[in-house]
């Protein structure tokens, strides 16, 4: 419902219609206050629109920027228009709904949307339905700024996915048909960046829904033939690379999520780990390059004179060869896990190998993860700088330093390539403060989505958010509580700075969530949270399940940061970890804080 | 002094010295304890020290990363060191001196600097006379967050120029002598930042110590045949382009300054705008390009396919045309109010004549300054986006949407180009919003300067600190308090992100402070101050005449931001500014803030 307030008496009150980038609309008006429409997205799905004004007014059209008396309209491009004379109210509303069905169903939804309720009754139900959403978690202390912070992010987290369930039918984008349904039917995820810290956030707060996007993604698998890994309105956008889906649905499935095909969803996540290409932004089968990572276990870069001889990469998007095997790794080990509960063991063993993939590419002269080619040489290049734009030939968006610390399921395992934990340390330490060797805006220029920069630190950028949690696999929880917090108030400010880098679609503000609230799901297929420094003094989750779980931290404030003791459900807690049964259980942890840190607690 | 606590009962304390840039230097100790040492900078200037630590050690030198046991060393990268036992103190302090003069002065000095004090003693002392200096401005409400940008701001205003007087003696790097004088004499001001505002600062805080740094350039101007435009140790360091310390003389002969000499003051900025080149970056006397300026009246550009012809441009810094001429226009201006001031009358009407030479490179269909090559034709070029790094070919660090208000001394002229107030009006409303056209890195990469942006404005840099004050002169002194709120909020936070650009020796931090105190020295040169709107309800300055000047803001707050009315004296004042006459008297402006803007207020 749109308010449009006019100059009081103004003898000139226009609305115009028109649709994203001049795309193919129809426009046409009945009735003098009724309007139907749909526009042609993404050239294969209609979005109809029906509405109404509160008052009648005389309609026009808009073609090739000449103002014409027809009422209605149809082409790349087209306008229309509704004028109101001064006699109308200087208030003009405008209600509608759109289907993605036909126009009668717009029509429809217009019926069951609005049923009798002005502008404010409207807004009020909207305030009631945020209210409910946002004040599922209550918070007692951290300053007025933290509270803003904490529930702007709390409240974008609840933007996506979509439900876009009409009357029981849905349209689908993955097979172009419409389909019945009682349930939810979600779209637009974005996994790459949501598979972190937003899925395991609805996984505490709203289960049945996270099931119903599970559902969804089930559904989709068996519309189109392949499981999605970025799906929207239109299909699966495979934007960025790996096919995290896999994780979400470990996640999901281990921490107690019912009410989907879980073996049909094993049979889509196994076709993506087996006969999907990994190449990034590409969906479909499988080429040389997936053959050559399944029998060598790295996907290849190309040396630096090389061309690419690949037809199916993406020309801007490349190979990101050390990116795609990293998040490979991820992925099969995921495969394996998942294949393990559904006691499948000949896919838990074949994929537990594949999980290792990731040391394939370690470089024990450079001590980082290097790109290497074919016949297997490394190739020669500065993990900091070399790869073009955002480093595509060999990672994404990031570089090296982002790259060195992409192993979240075999944190050992990369412990002990680096030799033990006091070196993983001073690694983690050097990334927090590792120059750039240039001026920013060189660097920039270059990697322009590697934001929010600590050091070699991008806090503006997904692959980023586990690092500071992995202190607490180094015997030194204290720094993750230091960082964490640093992070949080240098980043996420209440102010005009906002976040700091692409939000995501909520991927960014589930990590402002969790770590405000002082824990983090590191390792997403992992039911456990690590524990870093709530801003808050008191935390309480409602559950759907009727419990609470809650978080107290005793004197915490900006000065008392640092974690000197920790108990939970009453008893000590001596180390930086619990699970998500504790956590739906309605379990209690509670940390004493101070302003130095206790450097033997959780170590 | 410095103090250097190191860990109980080390056995391993040692301090080691070296020089900037691994320069010439010698090193030599002598009884354990004291040390006495040289290190030559930029060639030409010895800097002596004497120091004493508080404890005996063993002393020894570092050649070529070989540790020796020598006590004294010599030459290019010497490096030397001291080493104390563990039963020394584990505090070990060292107290120092130095000398542009001789080793025997650094030890005098040292004698001088360290009469009997403690560590304790002397950061009290240190703390005093800072308070003194810091407190002569009082202010009442505001935020705390408002308070610290301010006094911090406040702070770094007095950290150039610097007194090098050394017991009535000074080594000049103007004609590389020692001299004797009765007075301080300072060094290092970086003019074409610091002539903007904190020039204009100390002639009301500080007017004494003004006019020993005016008598300085006089000095300097004597012993090197030329009057400074960016004073440092070592001599003039031509940096950027034009001879603002003309302005600066003028504004501080117009608020009654004195104890220069005048008549050789006005020699020197002569001189430099007769006969010195007007080159960026460079000094001495004039070439072709500076001929062509006093006769067409403009800088020549190069067109785009032009080779430089000209061997003294700078291969970095190019010829910067249009920001020399309008630079010069503004320098030529003050030379002839200068001139006026001394009954020069021909000089006057020389100068007065050039001061309008901006106006030969507005370009009526850009609407903007646009640079000429040597013919007299227009550059065909992007103003937003040409002539290379920084755009130094036309502009200098800035793009055309900068230079365009670069007329601060004929506002009113600069309007008449523009057709009319309104115009105007909505051409700094266009600045404010105008696009980059392009991601900011793309932006950045080619003006790493122009930071803090909103649209084309750059708060980071200092050619913008007039420009929001214009609209006081277009009919909308409310838009000037808005932009300045706005600006002041979001870009001097009291965090992390400290300033917005480079802070250039105070040039920045005293636009924060005239700015937070509600008036601005819009175009120095002439004692004027335009209204902008205070952070505080109450601004108290002490000044050096015994006198209060005080500024009272009813209802000021974070959400008054607007003047509704004004006094000055408790008379109506109707208009956005008063004069220096004014305020050193100890008058009194009050002003009614509220939340809404009054339009009519000043127009």
């Amino acid at each position: 419902m749109y308010r449009f307030s006019f100059p009081a008496k103004s003898a000139f009150k226009s609305v115009l219609f028109n649709v994203y980038n001049d795309g193919v609309a129809k426009w046409s008006f009945t009735g003098g206050n009724e309007l139907a429409g749909v526009e042609t997205y993404h050239d294969d799905i209609k979005v109809y629109v029906y509405g109404q004004f509160n008052a009648k007014g005389t309609a026009g059209v808009v073609n090739n920027d000449a103002l014409l008396k027809e009422t209605s309209i149809e082409g790349k491009g087209a306008k229309s228009f509704i004028t109101f004379t001064a006699d109308a109210p200087d208030v003009i509303e405008f209600r509608y709904a759109i289907s993605y069905i036909s126009p009668e169903q717009a029509k429809q939804n217009f019926k069951d949307e609005f049923t009798g309720g002005d502008f404010a009754a409207l807004k009020q139900a909207a305030k009631g339905a945020w209210a409910k959403v946002v004040n599922q978690i209550a918070v007692e202390g951290g300053t007025v700024a933290q509270r803003r912070s904490f529930y702007t992010a709390l409240y974008r987290c609840n933007e996506r996915m979509v439900n876009i369930n009409e009357d029981g039918r849905y349209y689908s984008g993955y097979d172009k048909k419409v389909h019945e349904t009682t349930r939810s039917f979600y779209v637009d995820d974005w996994v790459w960046d949501t598979y972190l810290a937003l899925h395991p956030l609805r996984a505490i707060l709203n289960p049945a829904m996270e099931s119903d996007m599970l559902n969804s993604y089930v559904n989709m698998y068996q519309q189109s033939g392949w499981m999605p890994t970025f799906p929207v309105l239109f299909g699966d956008n495979p934007c960025m690379n790996g096919f995290h889906s896999t994780v979400m649905f470990l996640d999901d499935y281990r921490k107690g999520i019912r009410g989907f095909d879980v073996e049909k969803a094993y049979e889509g996540v196994k076709k993506n780990a087996t006969q999907a290409t990994m190449l990034p932004w590409k969906n479909g089968p499988k080429c040389e390059l997936d053959d050559f990572y399944y029998v060598k276990g790295y996907f290849p870069a190309l040396q630096k004179d090389e061309k690419e001889t690949v037809s199916l990469v993406h020309p801007f998007e490349k190979r990101q060869a050390v990116a795609v095997t990293l998040g490979g790794s991820y992925d099969d080990w995921a495969v394996g896990q998942l294949a393990a509960e559904l006691n499948k063991t000949d896919d838990e063993a074949l994929f537990a190998k594949r999980a290792t993939n990731y040391k394939n590419l370690w470089n024990d002269d450079k001590r980082m993860f290097i790109p290497k080619d074919k016949a297997g040489n490394w190739i020669n290049i500065d993990p900091k700088f070399d790869g073009g734009l955002g480093g595509r030939d060999y990672y994404d968006e990031n570089n090296g330093w982002t790259y060195l610390w992409q192993v979240q399921h075999d944190i050992d395992g990369l412990i002990n390539l680096m030799g033990n934990k006091i070196n993983f340390q001073n690694k983690l330490d050097q990334t927090f403060r590792e120059g750039l060797d240039r001026s920013k805006y060189e660097f920039w220029a270059k990697f322009p989505d590697a934001t929010g920069l600590v050091g070699q630190y991008s806090m503006g950028n997904e692959p980023s958010f586990h690092i500071p949690y992995l202190y607490n696999y180094a015997g030194a929880p204290w720094k993750t509580q230091k960082r964490i917090r640093f992070l949080l108030d240098v980043w996420y400010k209440d102010n005009i700075f906002g976040i700091p880098g692409d939000e995501d679609g909520g991927g960014m503000s589930a990590f402002v969530v969790f770590s405000s609230m002082g824990f983090y799901p590191i390792t997403p297929g992992r039911p456990v949270y690590t524990i870093g420094s709530p801003v808050f003094s008191k935390v309480t989750v409602n559950l759907s399940n009727g419990k609470q779980f809650k978080m107290v931290a005793n004197n915490c404030s900006v000065i008392n940061k640092y974690i000197q003791s920790a108990k939970f459900n009453g008893k000590a807690l001596n180390k930086p970890w619990f699970n998500h049964e504790q956590l739906v259980a309605g379990g209690e942890l509670e940390l004493e804080m101070g302003p130095k840190p206790n450097k033997n607690w959780g170590i």
